[in-house]
């Protein structure tokens, strides 16, 4: 795949995707002129105030390079070093981060837990919240955190945030939402983005961007104003400041503006579904899971996945179990696209069916 | 100062400028179509090979979105958590990155030492490689950083440069080059980059980009290659891993090409000269110390200050003693711009000057 | 329990024992006189000699306050910031220590395999030396860590241990060994201390003496000497470099002169084979699991647990499932008071066995 | 030196020294019997009932194996990573523990400032209490660590003390007192533990035990108890938490009774006045420096260091200027020892003194 690759046949990430022509034209505008560097300029504060619209209630921002950053610098604002961090096995802090995590905590220790499409057990919760709480031998449960949307695709509902929030409060815990694809989940559920967070308890947001829509800006919302000064430090520190933060900050801006961030999030959902609902059809792909987001898991025959390849499609399909796939849809994904690929798997399959 | 102040009376640091309209471009062209994520893509190796011929050998490139990024970064490749890193006393990461070294080295030492101009002094650093090496009771020196140009805008002479880094390399330390101005002392000096880096026995430069034309992206140019893999593994858990690094590669790359770098560099090392040559025919201004680069430290009367601020000129005047001023011009600064400075500069004195 | 409950009823743990009388009459010699500190005493030199001779090749010896640091540290030396350590679910470095080994390492991860009596599967091993292995988005596979004895109180054998080094050192991974508990699987196999360790493999073993006879001390034994200076000045940073370090050396002097370290080790087993042998008899009593050394685990009727609760007796009993019970023999355990344990549960079985 | 050698002649440091009668016999008696593991046994209870009776208020207490670990662990627990230590250049903590401290806190910096007798000179605090505080580019002034006795030998008098305690306190700094050899300090002075302490704000102080007669324990004493759960964790997860917790109690037990801990230190600040007093007649030996407590520096010729060297005389002379021997004394030293190194002294001296 060149770095001009058309997008018709990219359903690896949302990540491969370019950027929404507003974000590009933001930045293009953020280039003229001097401003304060370090996030004292005024796009960066439009984009706080954006934010606290957004959310229903004054919330600071942190303006990061990338979401691995986000959940690593909100989770040592949220543990000390000799506590855990409650995740599902499955969490991109988990498994991808290549222990950032542990990096910036000082070496607190992540705790995974089991559950469904990759969403936290509630019984699971309720055990660990409490498991040697306390006693200095063990390290001490302090954070929960959710990934919404997960990372197989699906959302956590708001009855089941308004769960497992609690939980984690009632122990003394914290609570961390990676939101690497927050956009698509706020789209799905068709609730607000206050009542998906810090009306659930959750302390600091890694508020996605860069896989829906932006260049290289993701944010840290924060719910809990009293670790704004820590995280900044620990921002600082962590080489996250950016001197020309307008440019983070133009890219947040424009996502912002006029719900480009739920427009293109709730695109790119539509074009999972219409994935979905286009391979429904064909009886040796095997859907798997919730895919209420952008995300879709699938079974099919090795010889579906090898046409695929030999088509020039881009895909994950060897990490997990043999004939498994995943398909990744992205605001730059058309409706073309999809039925291209819809109509590829069927193609292939009628070689494949069983008489 | 508003995102859109003319740049006119900005003379505070280099960092409030915008970007070059190439790195737009670039920028621009890089939002459409698909790409790998996390440096596979074309762009990314389109840098190292830029890199390679600028330095003449096979190098090794990250790219990061910040210069703290790159030192911290570079300075954890080079000592363990029990080394000492030999530096200046007035540099950038021993004041002004909050700790940024210490964190990503999981506790190394910095050992501040003295010298004209921001430059280390030979002498000193000559005792300091000895100082305690080997004893169990002390931290072990590791590398030495330099910093090129310097934080007084003064710069190593390649002389001075092949007197240093041997002290460093014969007591088996490693050398570290921090380049936020790099492209300034280059131009400054009409060295090749090569001479000036890893002929002098420099193993990591962190070569910034941001303060000379780049929105949010610097690099780490990797002289010794056996660092990489644990360079790359570091930068993935500092969350410096862009999942879109051809936004940060396209900046680079547009950055390296026709020599925009050292134009851009040049011109705002020009734009100081004029400022120096018109302030020294005003005599009740003083200039201070080595001017090679694009800072100027001068001496003026607290009329002449006070009569700047109220013309809405932007410059630090409160950091060091009182009456010190320090003006930093950019690849933005016009001549226009230095020669309003310098008129203001007499309009004010001339009202001051002793009778 | 006071300090100085008389041992019969104590089967809590090895650690409420005091100190073999040949360890305090060593520490009593060892107040005399003058001594160079910080291990250049003749003593430690002394210990170093003895472990080579045990060892059968030349080895050094770092003398540590707790086995906790001598897991943290030698974990330190073997693996990068980012790596990982694999080890059983159940050992100690994962459950017991509140994360010392994240901390010495700066933010290792443990990942946990399963297998039988807390014994690594060589199955599971296989698959986790691979995975990911070079994936910079994951921490990289770098040291196995086996507890020998485990924690359920079995004993890798030599064929076990021939097994799992090879896999670790094919896959380029480091080998260390919680030895917590060495000289009673020393005992309970008995091979020699040579076959049980380096010729399987082992890079570092952390040497208990605590649990067995010493007051205050214990040893990591290095076989890669090429570790010896970074495990030196990392003990030193940690604060584990005694300045009277002969009052360690004393200890671990007396430890391994004439087979103290093993005659302790043999007479825990035996208490513990005779009370497993006891029990046996007991209808009501279940054994659990193998009992190669000195830990044993049962199950009973509450009403024994109550009774021998009521009688002073102190063991743990709340920690697994209900009804299950681990009885801890030490060198300071008599069969007196063994034979009183297995009295006490066959009379409180008597009044509880089914009709 | 060896192990036994007498101490006559050895005055190179008060870790040297074995340990006081009373210690060994405690050490002896916690030998027998069994005890609760971890600090539950009733000795360690004890301690922590005699320190606050000698500390006239309710403190906790750590027992730790190592004055580094002391002292590392209370700057953790006082400084977040980003913060900054403010201590004396040729403090212990600064120069001899291999970065401890960056260790323990994470990468916290330690900031040298000067002083005559390396005690902290007030106006150098006072501004450095303020430097930059609340600056997000630079680490936040966030402990002042007092050595008390210092390096040289001088003891803060109590007027400075509480000069210094306020300029911390007022700017919301914590306080922290290294007292390796407090016992010196108290014993020199004549006022309260308290006073000399908490009511000067004080909020952990690493109290010294090893130098002044104890084998391997010394002791953190929490005035600020808000802080012991945290130094719990910490303790544990830094590999200080003992087993058996008892055999470090009974040393601080025996050392606390009767009031050994500060006979022992009279006794060396006497010897150390006595040799003061001895070579004050000697007009070839110049003294440098108060000599408050057990540390004596002079200046004398060379050919009476050679010869002191000839006579096997042991004790620092070649990490200062040329010429600048260290002498120090501990409980264990003799008059006849003092009288006979005098002589030693006269006795080269009157060879080498000017006609």
């Amino acid at each position: 795949m060149s770095t001009t690759t058309p997008t018709a046949r990219v359903f690896s990430s949302d990540n491969t995707a370019g950027a929404s022509p507003e974000i590009v034209d933001a930045v293009t505008r953020a280039a003229a002129g001097q401003a304060q560097p370090y996030g004292a300029d005024s796009v960066t504060a439009d984009v706080r105030r954006r934010m606290s619209e957004i959310f229903e209630r004054d919330v600071d921002v942190l303006l990061v390079s990338t979401g691995s950053a986000a959940n690593a610098l909100s989770l040592a604002a949220l543990t000390p070093p000799w506590g855990s961090v409650l995740c599902h096995r499955d969490s991109h802090i988990n498994n991808d981060e290549c222990g950032a995590p542990e990096f910036y905590t000082a070496g607190a220790k992540l705790v995974p837990l089991g559950g469904d499409d990759a969403k936290i057990d509630p019984g699971e919760l309720r055990a660990a919240v409490r498991h040697k709480a306390g006693d200095v031998h063990s390290v001490e449960p302090s954070v929960v955190s959710l990934t919404q949307a997960t990372e197989t695709g699906a959302v956590y509902t708001l009855d089941e945030l308004h769960t497992l929030g609690p939980i984690a409060k009632e122990a003394g815990l914290r609570l961390h939402m990676d939101g690497a694809r927050f956009a698509g989940a706020v789209a799905a559920l068709g609730r607000t983005p206050a009542e998906l967070t810090w009306r659930a308890g959750v302390d600091l947001l890694s508020f996605g961007a860069t896989k829906n829509g932006t260049m290289t800006a993701d944010a840290i919302v924060v719910f809990d104003r009293s670790l704004t000064a820590e995280l900044s430090f620990r921002a600082k520190r962590a080489g996250q400041l950016a001197s020309k933060m307008r440019f983070h900050a133009a890219q947040l801006d424009a996502y912002l503006t006029d719900d480009l961030w739920l427009r293109n999030a709730a695109h790119a959902n539509a074009m999972a579904a219409r994935l979905q609902e286009g391979l429904k059809a064909i009886p040796e792909v095997g859907l798997l899971g919730a895919a209420d987001a952008n995300l879709l898991f699938c079974r099919m025959p090795q010889q579906v996945i090898d046409g695929l390849l030999a088509d020039g499609y881009v895909f994950y399909h060897d990490r997990w179990e043999p004939g498994v796939v995943r398909f990744v849809t992205s605001f730059a994904t058309t409706e073309r696209d999809v039925d291209g690929l819809i109509h590829a798997v069927g193609h292939h399959a009628a070689w494949t069916g069983s008489p």
